[in-house]
């Protein structure tokens, strides 16, 4: 067992920095798409036997340090009753929009181990076959209540801030509900063998850090202060585009502060202190030649020098037009540059 | 003359805050949809008559202390010989797509006063209609670029970092051309009689700190030297999401730097120190009921007591949703609550 990423989440001592990447199971594994091509992307996350396959082929082929449960972060939020469809070439989408206390009160707080059954099985599988630890996730109840509100993806998310401004106690509801169902559902990932917790908080960047720390992190520190109540396994958090809010994600309560690419990684480990960060290499620079990736990558591991504690990533998903062969080159180069 | 937005931008005292939004002059008032209603987009900004009109609704009607030239920053880009389309509900177009040394061969760096001659023209319309500052601008060479690159807009921008890290050379082929270009159109509009330039770097926020450093900032600075060199006019800078760019922002040259709504504004104005701000509500704030509104705008004077200088003003586009009534009240709100 390679257990050299959960000590790094820990703070305690490894040979080299370990690596994972976000979405490293993904599209622009030619291995991934063959087993998508036969499948929809719904379909492959409810099949435990292909979320195994599709979860274990970057860990084998790139010799990550760590693997990342295939999922999506609304799995769980279809599970409250949230009819959720995915249109080829277009993200997410909730027909039936979230915008009153009716629709609210309609969601409903799932058993996990029922509604989601499908999880919490590939994770024992995967735990059965893998060699390094497996991370498994959630959306941040901010981001996933986006999706509700806008019903998917936005650009602005007016409807989202608007309900914010304007029916705060409506929010506040629904953030409480997402909130009560993330945790039944990390702790359910965590029996059934998660070893660690990683929260996707990806449109926490759009807001104000007034309204973060009023509307968004309070559920945060909910979820992690139960989670390390009833658990020790660590817990990332992951704001996203989350600069100006990174005082505020240390004290989610997290125990790894993962960091995007906009960020210079020494500043954000002088400010982050005694916990480990998580990051943060611009996804697209795995497009550059050889020798610039690995000066970028030296720029990184010398800047996270003195880190409590540094997991390698990029800064966010890697991209699907990524040649595998580039991200192979990062893994070696993570490995080889941080070798003590 | 109200010259309380000038002397803000200097750093002298002034009788209370001056106040402008960004698009100002934009869809969410009646009276713009009303002369929109009979033209295109482009139409409009080529129409010296139609953009005075534009430009001088939100200056009576909301009792803002500066006006903002109605243009569009693709429009000295267009004049570079590339085809500019704009349909409706969709974002600008370059159909063709500047990916070559070929394609960026053929850009021609203008004459602005001929190519652009109805944005000097309107210029010199509205300084004799204007009783406040006349603000001038262009969109910063990398913001410019990704449109060209990408063809448009874009959500990740893959095709400008691809550029950037496998055709650096080419890439900065590109910006030299568009630097040319925008410092001879920013110097037309000067002596058309813009009384301050801002520039809008709206895509800055993509690049980590390293890349704005290296493929963005030199071009910005070469800008406002040349700007400096030749007008006394006030240069604001503007990097939206660009918190961690903030020291390099200052480093611009500028002499107000802009900020979004994400950063806390107290924060920056230490960090900004002997520099105007420009900012920082987030646009959908203007959504909050009445007294919130008011509260929330007070914080934001509060935060930056003890500034340079400080021009109020969104951290963002106004969006086209926002009831004017509330842009109007917040406008109110400022100059009652800054009064001194």
């Amino acid at each position: 067992m390679n257990d050299t990423f959960l000590r790094a989440c820990r703070g305690e001592k490894t040979d080299y920095t370990p690596i994972w990447m976000m979405r490293q199971a993904g599209r622009y594994l030619p291995e991934y798409q063959k087993v998508r091509g036969n499948v929809t992307f719904l379909e492959l996350c409810k099949s435990p036997e292909l979320c195994v396959e599709v979860t274990l082929q970057p860990v084998d082929l790139l010799n990550m340090d760590a693997a990342i449960l295939f999922s999506d972060i609304l799995i769980p939020i279809e599970a409250m009753g949230a009819r959720l469809e995915f249109h080829e070439g277009h993200g997410p989408t909730f027909p039936e929009k979230v915008r009153s206390q009716a629709d609210v009160d309609r969601l409903i707080v799932p058993e996990p181990d029922e509604a989601t059954d499908f999880v919490m099985e590939t994770i024992r599988l995967l735990r059965s076959e893998l060699k390094v630890p497996l991370i498994g996730f959630a959306g941040a109840p901010f981001t996933c209540a986006t999706y509700l509100i806008e019903g998917g993806s936005s650009k602005v998310f007016w409807e989202t801030k608007k309900m914010m401004f304007t029916q705060p106690i409506l929010f506040h509801k629904l953030m409480d509900k997402i909130t009560q169902c993330t945790i039944l559902y990390l702790l359910a990932q965590a029996r059934a063998g998660a070893q660690a917790l990683q929260i996707f908080d990806s449109w926490a960047g759009i807001l104000a850090p007034c309204d973060f720390e009023h509307f968004a992190l309070p559920y945060v520190q909910r979820i992690i202060f139960k989670l390390q109540e009833e658990t020790d396994i660590p817990i990332i958090y992951f704001a996203n585009n989350g600069a100006t809010l990174l005082d505020m994600s240390i004290s989610s309560g997290a125990d790894v502060i993962g960091l995007d690419w906009r960020i210079n990684i020494g500043e954000a480990v002088r400010r982050v202190g005694q916990k480990a960060v998580q990051g943060n290499l611009d996804p697209f620079a795995l497009m550059l030649p050889k020798e610039e990736l690995r000066e970028r990558i030296k720029g990184i591991l010398d800047g996270a020098e003195g880190a409590f504690g540094h997991i390698f990533n990029l800064g966010h998903g890697i991209h699907q037009f990524t040649p595998p062969e580039q991200a192979r080159c990062a893994v070696e180069a993570v490995h080889e540059l941080s070798s003590r």
